[in-house]
């Protein structure tokens, strides 16, 4: 019997009319002979609320704690829907994280699953029944309740479908898949029917919002078939997969692009070593997330240090590199905010040369300046100004033939 | 070192304002170099809320799912009072049932306790944490979620400080504590310091809303300290004991009424045996809860069998008795809603004679009828019309000088 885990978000659950539409689905997918396993997610902005609340008690809610708050609302959805489907006339049963057997470490707020035990879910499908799991909670050794921090019922329902062999992980948003550009920016963009994991992760870490790159790293290792598909209706939408079919190999496969990037220049770096750390460290305490770094050759024991970070953190950045330029000796701090990555992406790239001048090319033609460059295996991200990423997004989806069917 | 359980309940808590004044009162508590286990309950209506989830995605939620979705109420204000205690510098953790150690049956939506474990709590306790266990709620051997049904929150309390050997346990609730009656009926009710067990028992039977019966027996069995207190002020409110003190025996104790009663009649009832079964086993099976029950000693092998139930069972337990009396051969029914029950309560009147003759000479002073007479060993219940009721537990109250320190 085919073994199905589907996740379903929190926009999917989020009213008692949704809740009884997202039943209607898995039980359409157990009518059809499936044994199904539902990892649904808290309702609406369940969350968001709860972690209001904290706040209004507490200045610095403690992790704990704030864990075992949060996770209720995972905990009311799945007894919602396990009733519903029950009123439809299908078997079911909700289990928390700690009764679907997802044993985490011991970090609050972030935790990572160490191992899954699975039986009160085979029991539940061995009887016929409908397991529909709390998604984004697990518990540790000394149960105590855990979340598994951003993507979590993403990630909590890959890897229930490696821990249980599944034929399938669907996981149901509301887009239809993943798609060769932002729709918003460009009209043409086209459904991927397939997509590879690293190419999935490279388009995350460039900013496409699609899957948390946790969930997909998971199914990489494990070999689970992804299937990011709509709720709202019954297409099939994008395979993640290990191998791409023939066909959709050699290809630029998605332009991405990222505006809220602001991106700071250390110059004059006395070029020795641990300068880098000197400088990154201290931006890692302030838990400020880096993101692109370039380092151009030194002249002269000299060199300068760019890199790109979140808009909302500049300021905060700036403030400590430039305490940390005064440390190292270097000549001065520049940065700037309103500006934007865009990248192209695909495993097509690995084997293809000429790719990146193209892209060089392309941006000039349209008369977009480039700031930087960073170069992945599979990617390139061109830094431009904010005002230009638009019209560098639809110059590069056309120019790599993106609107067009492999 | 002083151990004290305290139960603050829905309205208690209702509000982020609420939980942040609780937790001063728990951590007023430590201060004074006690232990403190807190009990809690769902925050305002926030059960009520759930449950009409539930009915929207359910015409009948199962009893399991219906468990594991409400428990979520008192999950949530655990961790709040436990964040609320540690933002102001008191070490505290929050519970769940399951890691409180509640041990319950496996009825769904009215699951008795077992057994209690408190390993974790006594950890916590040694550490000199507050242990804030989710009320209402436990688990069963097979880990699964269940409710502990009316009046859970308090059973919980009573319970834990048993398992404990607590030194008290502390009911907060929003009235000063046990009064000789309603005092929106009589401006002169008198807080009562002390009530037995069993005083206690007989006037939530007849109507008066104070402590749930199911905890005070708990209490009873193993001899807690339970004190019933408002959460708005310091002051001292009742303890419920075995024994009263001196000063406060041979008396009556409190009146309490019930307005929303009818009664029903069935009249020319053969006498034989089976017979009473025959007309309450039906009404169960309908789910109808029949209170005061009164058979005259027949004549000529023919008797009248009269019973109260809600006003608002009237109808549905009107229909069902019609039914029975055909099939018992019976004369007729009669019934009328638009009665009360008044009742006098005290293990005073034990030893002391003459207590009912001066209940009924009250009532007639008062020009109150009595329809039905039912006593107990330390109550005795009068039937009077409900435009009668306030009336007659003004008198009462007043006669048996109630209003009065002992």
């Amino acid at each position: 019997m085919t073994l199905v885990v589907q996740k379903y978000g929190g926009t999917s659950v989020g009213t008692a009319a949704r809740i009884r539409r997202v039943s209607r689905r898995i039980a359409d997918t157990a009518a059809s002979g499936c044994q199904v396993v539902a990892v649904v997610s808290a309702m609406g902005h369940t969350t968001d609320r709860l972690i209001e609340l904290a706040h209004r008690v507490s200045d610095e809610p403690p992790g704990r704690e704030l864990d075992m708050l949060v996770a209720n609302g995972e905990t009311i959805t799945a007894p919602l829907v396990a009733m519903c489907l029950q009123g439809m006339g299908v078997p079911a049963i909700s289990l928390t994280g700690q009764q679907a057997g997802i044993r985490t470490g011991p970090q609050h707020s972030k935790a990572r699953i160490r191992e899954i035990d699975p039986v009160r879910i085979r029991q539940a499908l061995d009887r016929g029944q409908v397991a529909v799991v709390a998604g984004f909670q697990g518990v540790t050794e000394e149960l105590e309740i855990t979340t598994l921090g951003r993507g979590g019922s993403d990630t909590t329902a890959v890897a229930l479908a490696a821990a249980l062999d599944a034929a399938e992980c669907e996981i149901y948003t509301d887009v239809d898949g993943i798609l060769t550009a932002d729709p918003r920016v460009v009209p043409e963009a086209r459904l991927l029917r397939f997509i590879a994991y690293e190419e999935i992760l490279e388009l995350a870490a460039v900013g496409a919002k699609v899957m948390h790159p946790r969930a997909v790293e998971i199914g990489e290792l494990y070999g689970v078939r992804i299937h990011v598909r709509s709720s709202f209706h019954q297409r099939p939408g994008t395979m993640i997969v290990a191998e791409l079919p023939m066909e959709e190999r050699n290809r630029v496969r998605g332009v991405a692009h990222e505006s809220n990037v602001a991106k700071i220049t250390v110059m004059g770096v006395p070029d020795r070593p641990g300068v880098a750390a000197a400088i990154f460290e201290p931006l890692a305490e302030a838990g400020i997330s880096v993101d692109v770094i370039v380092q151009n050759v030194s002249t002269d024991g000299i060199t300068d240090l760019t890199f790109t970070c979140a808009d909302s953190d500049l300021r905060h950045a700036s403030k400590v590199i430039e305490k940390v330029a005064r440390e190292i000796g270097a000549r001065e701090v520049v940065h700037a905010g309103g500006v934007a990555k865009v990248s192209i992406v695909g495993t097509g790239m690995l084997g293809t040369p000429g790719i990146a001048a193209r892209m060089f090319r392309t941006l000039a033609a349209a008369k977009v300046n480039i700031e930087m460059i960073s170069t992945a295996e599979i990617r390139i991200t061109c830094l431009v100004a904010r005002k230009d990423a638009e019209k560098a997004v639809r110059a590069l989806h056309s120019a790599f033939q993106l609107d067009q069917v492999a």
